[in-house]
Formats: structure tokens, C-alpha cells, sequence
């Protein structure tokens, strides 16, 4: 038997994946758990993807006319007392500040001083909907004053029982859009508009395909009308909910006593909406591309697009290689991908060459650039791309071993992109194809995945097995998605709770049909989409 | 008698200069009060100039070797117990969270759940020193890890009792650095090279003379071993500590354990540094600039550089105008000012133009360009540039009528730039010219303006008639720079008490010269400089 090549992560997907995904975390240094039970440290390499996330999001929102403001870190408890149906939703498990001073306690330690407690507790905002929606009400007049078009960037913290790295944390960072508009239908295209933006961020940034849709009844964002999402599958065969979008009709409004007059002079309520993704978009990143080596990057978000790595044995070979190097640097950090120059790090530091290298296959760069005396005397080098095999393996699919790596080109043929040795010249002026075709075969890599699981029901036998592991006690990678007939319901519901199987989205893409529902066999006339989810 | 000009703002800088700045903040549309105590809402328009701040110092940050990262919100009060001397400095009045959850009163309201108190209470970060400490120890092992250079962009809590907006409020944001070094000359190095960074910034960005130095004992940040910042002269004669960086020996890393092994094995106490600028830097801002018709932007910072006003009195002139004035947007915005395309902005909402006009004046707008029929015919526009004057007006120096603005060339030499009728191509192709006209004209303003109230005293009674107004019951602008001979200790800090003058810094610029303390008659071979301060 063949010995199986050695992985840089253990335990492998297909040995445990939660386990694997902590240990990717990890090996690639985004983040780690800190001294506050279910908050996380973002360390540099985490916060640097999540930077670019960041400007690419915040292009996105500016472009479209939005703004972004700032509003209060705390919410006065009376303002959730309002909003009961919030206080359902969101702010029952939360961080309430209630002193304002500490005190010696006499015992050499510190207490909250009882002569500084606040009259009125205050909530550390788990979704800023109600401060927010106060400061909307004082800012709009007449109609003349809309849209109000606002995005905040910030940190928010729900008090989570259980907690994992960027999917769930008690502290998290995230954007949320609030926008007011004069009608019904302007509020409904800025739903759809920001959705949309979210799917081509997803996709064109993320390389991570997903299903644009709207949430049924159960899963709604507590007082929304209609809530709208992107999913995406994960390497698990589990859906992550990468980013919401809600039409929240006149509700808010009324809530909130946000009021306009319109040009005959009457005073309407006006019609609102919200929307945001947050560092969970990490989590999704990660289980999307990463492999038994480590995090697995696109190029369009990755930190540093080429690592070079000069490899040298004495004093003499050092400064010979490494001015090589930095000539190189230069060069590439010449050539422009995707708007701006490429992002290259030349790794000087004093550590084994194996371990300098292993580091940067963890941390997911796309090209890595190895240079020994040898290259600077051939004018070449030799590159490695972090991905050399599309073939998906790991829990999705068995199989694919290392090789050619075919990609799609960016005018959409196909061509191949293989390591080796490579002249310099050539390789600096196909950088930025290279890393245009990474990037498009990581997306066609995932959606290929998604595809070989994606299968179509029409009855409540076949999914129950479709969702059921073979051997419940250690549970092997299974279901997937699945399009079905459907009523949304109770009976729905109970039948999906029993399977731990949650309704995603009715997708957009989903055309009209007759069917049956394959929960309760009643007529039904669109498919949605269910899976096991995060 | 002439009648005097009206102005925007009321009350004037010269009738109530803190009554003034509140008014400023206000009409330009800066920020508000929000629902919690001392906590403000940034608008757009401040939050933008916040942006603009975040982004140019991100990028000297990154140029020098610094990483973004994030660190948790909260801090166990443990780690404050464990601090004695940064709980004197800070934590005392911070905001305490004692419980994760709210549940009903009974009473139709809500409650912090008494079964969800937490063990340990969580200070909501008045700083991160103690928590990014703790995690530094966990980074650190070898002299190999070291140095490490990261900053974090964060919101920040401290109790304030009185507050005003973006001077001194209970939530603020600001960006934190924190490094440590092998050796103290490296960490020196790190200290004075992120306070020169700043005064780069605070110049050449904000347009705002800053003084360097060292503080005095009395004026350290707790537990460092030196404290510098810059310090700058707002035109009340108070000045505004802008940055601050603190050079903390190994006092912190004793406190919080950061250790490491040294080339030869041995186990040693790393230093460390800590900086720090804050939204206090657009109280600054208000301060050095603007006048008594509100905010003046330096265009660098400025959200728009130039701002179009179209003018018309029928659709079929407003189809013509607008047209016009697009193709002037498209135009601007192909130049270049400062490494960016030129920020313009069409305002064509549905106002009265004078209302629209005064909007863009209390905003700051460096250029504002009014288009007509008649302009659109001759194919030209009227300029008016937001300074048109250089003569220092308001509390600081009487008189300052409106007139010809001269200016510095971005060359170093003398030009004017003056309002009034433009040819369109003129205009474009001058309007890069014309910002970095005005950039310099505001520095240079703002630095004439802190010579004239800058004296060298050298006795006490001198120095005690500069800093006492004639009039106590209604104290006039008084007051300014003042260097003096100085031996640091309680005899001095109670004399300046006394007059509520504070040494600001030992500034690095000046000399060593041989002199007697005003406040002790003893010898001393430096001048500190002392100002009333906000």
C-alpha cells in the first residue's frame, strides 16, 4: 500500500471537520481565543483578509450611494422594552453594563462601586436597529430628507453559549446598512440591490458560489417582512448563511415613529430596511478552499499574493539571493491584478527553509516563489501554486491526487497553470494571469463540489435518507442540498427539526411548478432549498 | 457705522468661543448628541473626515512595519486588579458589565437577569494595555518573534462626567499601537518614530502646526517611563494634546510577563511602546480653522473638494445646466490632487441656492462653483474659495475683512488666489493647484497665529498677568504660548494650578541655555512650554 502523503493539519476533513477547521485557524494564524470567555483575538493575518473584505464592501456600498456614519456602543434598556419583538429576536442573551465606577473591595481587589450604579441599565448592542432607528426618527422630516442611505461599520456582541472561531463568537465585527426611503417599492430594490451586491462580493471576491433567496417564515429576521440571504455551501456539505438583507416594510417605522411628510403635506410612515455580513464571512472563506494543508486563499483577498522565499547557505550565497529578491519584489509589486499592484512579501527571516515554507502553505498564499543560488544564476526561479489539483477531496468527494493544475483563463477558456521552474521574466509578466486563473478555478473548484451534491426530492422517505448519516455514531460526511416541494408550516418545521435540517431559502433561480409538498403532501408551486446549516 | 457682515454661526468665536464650536459641530453636520449619555452620533460628514484621517495614517502605519489586528472589547476586572497603577489612570470610571442576559420585571419592562450575573465582572476597554499585554506574553517566546509592531483601530469607553463632542466623550475612537522590542534603543527609536509620524500627519494633512516634546512628571501617561506628544494651539489660545506616544521601558512587560529568550538563551524582559491618536483630532481640526461661518476643511482631509451648484430657474435651463455641470464633475474628477482623482461632488437636490450655497459653507467645502445659463453660455463659472481671506479673525486677533487671499504655491513661492468669474478649462486645469494652494495657506494661516500669542517669560509675575483675564466675571481670549525656565515638581504644579495653566511639553526643538525656574528661583537648563489646555 502506498504511504499517504503527510498533511499539515491534523486531524484531516475527512477525520473530523470541526476539529480540522480549528486547527486551520490556527496554522494560519487568523485568530485565537483570548482571556474573555467567547471573544477572539484577530490576529494580523485574519485582520488583514478581513481589511480587504472590508475596502472591497465598502467600494461596493459607496458606489450605490451609501454612506457610512457611526452611532452609540450602548442601548438604554428601554429602547429593547419598546421593541419587543427585537427583544425576542436578539436581545435577551446580552452584555449589561450596569455600574460605572470601580471601587477597592476592602480585599485588595476591585469592585463595582454601589454608589455608581446606573439608573437605567445599558445594552452593549447586539444590532444597533433601535439606536439607529431613534436617530432616524429625529433626522427625517419631510420627504425631501430620503432616502437616508447609512452603513456602519462595528463590533457587536451577543452573549453566545457556544462558540467557534468567526462562525459564532460573543464579540464580533460586522457592517450594517439602515436605509429609509419614501416607498414601498424604493425599499424593496434597495433589499434586492444590497443582496445582489453581497452575491457579487461572495462570487467575485470570495471565489464562494452561492444561492441568493428568500428565508420562510421560521427563519425571518424577527419583525422583517421579508428576509433575503446568500448561502453557501460548506466543505462539510453544510450550509453557511453568509449575508442577510431585509425588507422591513413600515414595521420599524412604526416602532420607531420614523415620519415624513410627503409633498402634499401629509405625515406618512416611511419604509426601511437592513442589511449585513460580518468577520463570519471568514468562517465561510476558510470552508470553502481550505485543504489538509491549511487556509487555502483567493487571490483577491489574499494578504500577499506571492511569497518569495530566498533559500541560501552561507553569507555570501544570502546577499547574492537576496538581491535577487528584492529586484524581483520590485518587479512584481510593478504588475497591477484586479486594480492594484500585486501584493508580494519577500520572507527574509532568519528561520529552516522547510519551516518558512510550510508557514506559508498554512497561511493559504496563492504563489509561492522559492530562489537558490541556482535561479539568480538562470535568470529563473521556482514557483509552487498553493492549489496544484482541482480535483476536490477531503470529506466532499474521495480522490484527487496532486498534479496539473487545469484553470479556467480570464477571457473564460480553459488553459493550465503547473508549477516549476520558471525564467523570471515570464513569470512577472504572467503574474496577474496566474492569478486571475486561481481565482476563477477556486470558484468553478467550489461550484463543481456544490453541484455533485445538489440533488432534487419529491418525497419525505428519500429525504430522510438523503439526511440521515449511515452510522449515527460517528457520523460520515453526508446530505447536501436539497430542492423540494414545499408549505411553509408547522408541520414543515417539526418533520425538519426531527432531521436537524433547516429550510435555506426559497432561491430565486427556482421557477414556477406544480408539485407536492414532501412534508405534508399538500399542492405546492415552488421548490426551496434545505440543508444542514451552520 | 458700517453694518457689520452676518454670519452662520452664532454665537460668534469672539462672543462665546465654546457656545461657538458646539454651533460649528452642528451646522456642518459633524455629529449630535445620541439617547446615551455622552455618547455621540458621527454623521456622515464627520465620520467621512474620520475616514479620510483613518486612511493616511493606516497607510504611514503599514509604510513603517505595522499590522492591524483586534483585540477583545471587553477586559476581566482581574486584569485591572492586577494593574494598580493603570487602574489609578484610567479604569476607575469605566463601564461595568455584571450580567449576560435581561429577562421580564414583572412589571411590562426588563430586568438584568439575577441568575445571569457573571462571576467576574468585564470593563468595557477604557485601553487595550492590559488585554493586548496578556496575549503579547502568549506571542512572545524567542528573540525571533520580536519586534511586534501592531495597532488596533477600536472604540474605546471612559466615564466622562462632562462631556463635548469629540473632545472628551464617554465612547471615542481611536487607533492604539503597541510594540515590543528587543532592546530599549529599538523601542526608543519606535517611540520617537511614531510621534514623528504624527506631527507628519497633524502638518502635512490637517494643516495643523504642532508642537513636539516631552511631557513633564506630573503630565505622564501612568507607568511610562516618558510620555511625548504633540501639541497644538486652537484658537482660543487653549491648546489640544493631539497624540501621544509613551515609551514604557519594561515596566509593562514585567507587569504582564513578556519574556523572552535572547540569543544567548537567556531569559529577559522585552520593551515596550504604546500610541495613540483619537476623533478628538477632529475637535482639533474645528479648532485650528474655522470661522464665524463654520467649518474650513484643509482639502486633503475634505470629504469634497469642490462642490457644484447649479443655478437655474425653469426645467428647460435646468436640463442645460445639469448637463453642463456633469460634464465639469467628470472633468474635475479626472485631476489629481494628492495621489487621488479630485473629490467632487454635484448637489443638485431640490433647495433654494442660497440654502444649498450656506449648506457647503458651514461644511467647509474648500472650492465652491455656482453654474448658470450665462456660465454654461460663456462656458465658464463662478469660484468661490471656502478661505478667502488669510487675516487671522475671531478671538485671536481683531480686524480681518474679506479680500484677496494670498497664497503660498505649492513650489514655496507666494501666489493669490482669488474668487469670482472662471473660464471652465482654466478652472480645471488650476484646480489641483488651487487645493494645494489652500492646504498651504491654512497651515501657514494657523502658523502665524500661534506666533503671535507665543512669548518667552522668564518671571513668575509676568507669567501670572499673561494667563489671568482683565475681566474674571466675563474673561476675554487671554492667554497663548509661554516658554519658560522650569524645575519639574510640586512647587510648580501647585503655582500652575493656581492659574489652571498646564505644562504642555519640553519641547524637542528647543535649547539647552542656562536660566532660573520662574515658579522656584532654582537653576534650570531648559524651557518647557505652558499653556491653558483643553
Amino acid at each position: 500500500m502506498a504511504k499517504k502523503p503527510k498533511n499539515a493539519i491534523s486531524p484531516s476533513r475527512a477525520e473530523n471537520y470541526p476539529q480540522w477547521y480549528q486547527q486551520v485557524v490556527k496554522a494560519a494564524d487568523l485568530a485565537e481565543t483570548s482571556d474573555v470567555r467567547g471573544c477572539m483575538v484577530i490576529k494580523p493575518w485574519g485582520y488583514a483578509i478581513w481589511e480587504n473584505i472590508q475596502q472591497r464592501l465598502d467600494a461596493m456600498f459607496k458606489a450605490t450611494g451609501h454612506e457610512n456614519a457611526y452611532f452609540p456602543l450602548f442601548i438604554p434598556m428601554s429602547f429593547l422594552e419598546k421593541e419587543a419583538k427585537h427583544v425576542e429576536g436578539f436581545a435577551k442573551e446580552c452584555a449589561v453594563v450596569t455600574h460605572h465606577r470601580l471601587e477597592p473591595d476592602g480585599a485588595g481587589g476591585l469592585q463595582p462601586a454601589p454608589s455608581a450604579r446606573l439608573e437605567e441599565p445599558l445594552i452593549v448592542r447586539p444590532t444597533s436597529e433601535t439606536i439607529i432607528g431613534a436617530t432616524f426618527a429625529r433626522w427625517v422630516q419631510s420627504y425631501r430628507d430620503l432616502p437616508i442611505l447609512i452603513n456602519q461599520w462595528a463590533n457587536v456582541v451577543r452573549w453566545e453559549l457556544r462558540t467557534r472561531m468567526f462562525l459564532r463568537t460573543t464579540e464580533f465585527l460586522w457592517q450594517e446598512g439602515h436605509t429609509v426611503h419614501v416607498s414601498e417599492a424604493e425599499a424593496r430594490a434597495e433589499t434586492r440591490q444590497m443582496l445582489d451586491i453581497y452575491e457579487e462580493f461572495a462570487e467575485g471576491s470570495m471565489a464562494m458560489p452561492v444561492i441568493k433567496g428568500e428565508k420562510t417564515a421560521g427563519e425571518r429576521f424577527p419583525g422583517a417582512v421579508a428576509t433575503y440571504s446568500i448561502e453557501a455551501l460548506m466543505q462539510d456539505r453544510k450550509m453557511l448563511q453568509a449575508g442577510t438583507s431585509h425588507f422591513l416594510g413600515q414595521n420599524f417605522a412604526r416602532a420607531q415613529e420614523i415620519k415624513f411628510q410627503d409633498p402634499s403635506g401629509a405625515e406618512v410612515y416611511a419604509w426601511t430596511t437592513s442589511w449585513g455580513v460580518s468577520t463570519r464571512l471568514l468562517g465561510g472563506l476558510i470552508m470553502t478552499h481550505s485543504d489538509d494543508d491549511g487556509l487555502v486563499l483567493p487571490p483577491k483577498l489574499a494578504p500577499a499574493q506571492v511569497v518569495i522565499l530566498p533559500i541560501y547557505r552561507n553569507d555570501i550565497q544570502r546577499a547574492e539571493v537576496l538581491a535577487y529578491c528584492k529586484v524581483l519584489q520590485e518587479q512584481l509589486a510593478a504588475e497591477q491584478y484586479d486594480g492594484d499592484p500585486v501584493r508580494v512579501r519577500l520572507d527574509d527571516r532568519d528561520l529552516r527553509g522547510a519551516e518558512k515554507k510550510w508557514q506559508w502553505v498554512k497561511r493559504g498564499v496563492p504563489l509561492r516563489v522559492e530562489i537558490g543560488p541556482r535561479d539568480v544564476a538562470a535568470a529563473g526561479m521556482f514557483v509552487s501554486p498553493r492549489v496544484d489539483s482541482l480535483a476536490p477531496s477531503g470529506p466532499l468527494e474521495q480522490g484527487g491526487g496532486k498534479g496539473e493544475c487545469e484553470m479556467r483563463n480570464a477571457e473564460g477558456g480553459m488553459g493550465t497553470l503547473k508549477g516549476g521552474s520558471m525564467p523570471r521574466d515570464l513569470f512577472v509578466a504572467q503574474v496577474p494571469t496566474m492569478l486571475a486563473q486561481i481565482q476563477l478555478a477556486l470558484y468553478d473548484r467550489a461550484l463543481k463540489a456544490r453541484d455533485r451534491v445538489t440533488v432534487t426530492l419529491d418525497d419525505w422517505a428519500e429525504f430522510e435518507k438523503f439526511f440521515t448519516p449511515s452510522n449515527p455514531q460517528q457520523p460520515e460526511a453526508h446530505g447536501g442540498l436539497a430542492y423540494c416541494h414545499f408549505v411553509d408550516g408547522p408541520e414543515m418545521e417539526a418533520k425538519l427539526k426531527s432531521l436537524k435540517v433547516t429550510a435555506r431559502c426559497v432561491p430565486f433561480a427556482g421557477e414556477e411548478e406544480s408539485g407536492k409538498c414532501i412534508f405534508t403532501g399538500q399542492p405546492s408551486t415552488r421548490r426551496a432549498l434545505f440543508a444542514k446549516a451552520y
